[in-house]
């Protein structure tokens, strides 16, 4: 697949998110998709804080779903699949502090039924960056009904 | 422990929650906080959902989140203690369609470093319940530095 | 499904699980299996233990491999469809002291693809029994080449 | 830390595993212990197979237990800390099919009271090494009574 072919999916993948009431309510940004990648972003405002001011749990989840799920999305043949989340798991590896949270989610492997997709979530202050979360996902591929 | 012991901590709890601004933003519930256990809500509104219409799995997530860490909160002292979520994995076993999720969390194992908490999540639906989640966490206890 | 109907299944299972080398390396004995649950147990011995006489985590993850995934062969129409583990995570809730490791595997959500399965892993010491592992598993269903 | 200062701490972890009753059953060789870093390996035999002749994953869930545990304990200090698996979350990408399961665990973060190891085990054919687990795990950091 030449980058030329995957703009269109990158677009579609966009929209997709676009189209989410709680993509825009907690406000993140897409970063870059990339066959079998995708990286999402999110400033900090007091509305994405828990009360001691780090990132709140709940948005680093967030940033996990959308990204390992976005991330699976570039490996399956959308005229005929679609994708949704199975499982994850999310250690939370040091306080989430700083100015920026950036999620980059990488596909492992794609398989027939699940593909399984890491997740490292890393906090930024100025030029620091510093690893804050990882996971591990199993997003769900689903035939569409007008596949067959 | 009595009730009445345990109104100040419950009160407490609901006191710390309101001050987190993600909390606010995504507008949860707390509908019930006992010893051991703690229940969060969420009634349906767009900007919640995802683009079919379903809860997003980010807002699963946060009432996991949550709700596992407001039970682990019952059973620390809290004089001493705080807790932080350190893991935890979560299954989608059903679409999250309805007017309502909620979420109730149950600690299995309160230990010296970590209280393990387990969570189901139901959508209603006029008077139906459904399963829609489940999920596996570990709350660390994290001694407070004025408890030397 | 009556009882009756549930025996020859319960059957193939316990000869599926003969069948396997490992299996009867560790020596794990199948309790019992019924629609929707099975239980597997092992009894303290050397060659089970880890270097301060505890039971091994790997023998906790192997009872909690073939329990949760016995649990879901109970619920797929074995004519058609086999079982085979996706994913697990597991939780050591307490040391693994004792004369007999127990694992109950019970299936919380028999979906189309995947079958959500927890377990809990109990150690007995004469009449005590204490909780020392959780765990909460998906298990694929895999469509037999037969069953076209 | 100079390779010279490691060489004592290698070898008191491969004493260790060899002093685990289920180490021997399972037969597991250590390859490599460096620093943050772990590797195991065993061999195809019928004993450490299923049914249909696939690595069982129970000795995958072994391979990972120990692994990840060892390399948490390469980034402690040993005078002073112990360490026990906390957690750990499995998924299984593909048949483990093959002449030797390998699986090597990285420290992604050495934390105060956990130390989160991702773990990855190949299937190696001849000269082909494929994917076939991939892991992710809490391991606890525990005083030692003699530390005070």
């Amino acid at each position: 697949m030449t980058d030329t072919d995957f703009a269109p999916l990158a677009a579609a993948i966009r929209k997709a998110l676009d189209a989410q009431g709680f993509h825009k309510l907690v406000g993140a940004e897409v970063v870059d998709v990339a066959p079998g990648e995708a990286t999402l972003a999110l400033d900090r405002r007091p509305e994405v804080l828990q009360q001691a001011g780090l990132f709140h749990g709940g948005v680093i989840a967030y940033l996990v779903d959308n990204a390992t799920t976005v991330a699976a999305a570039t490996v399956v043949d959308r005229a005929r699949q679609s994708v949704l989340t199975a499982e994850y798991k999310l250690n939370i590896v040091a306080p989430a502090r700083g100015d920026r949270l950036v999620c980059r989610a990488t596909v492992l492997k794609r398989g027939r039924m699940l593909t399984v997709v890491e997740a490292k979530v890393h906090c930024r202050s100025g030029a620091e960056e510093k690893l804050t979360a990882v996971a591990l996902a199993s997003i769900a591929n689903i035939d569409l009904p007008s596949a067959a």
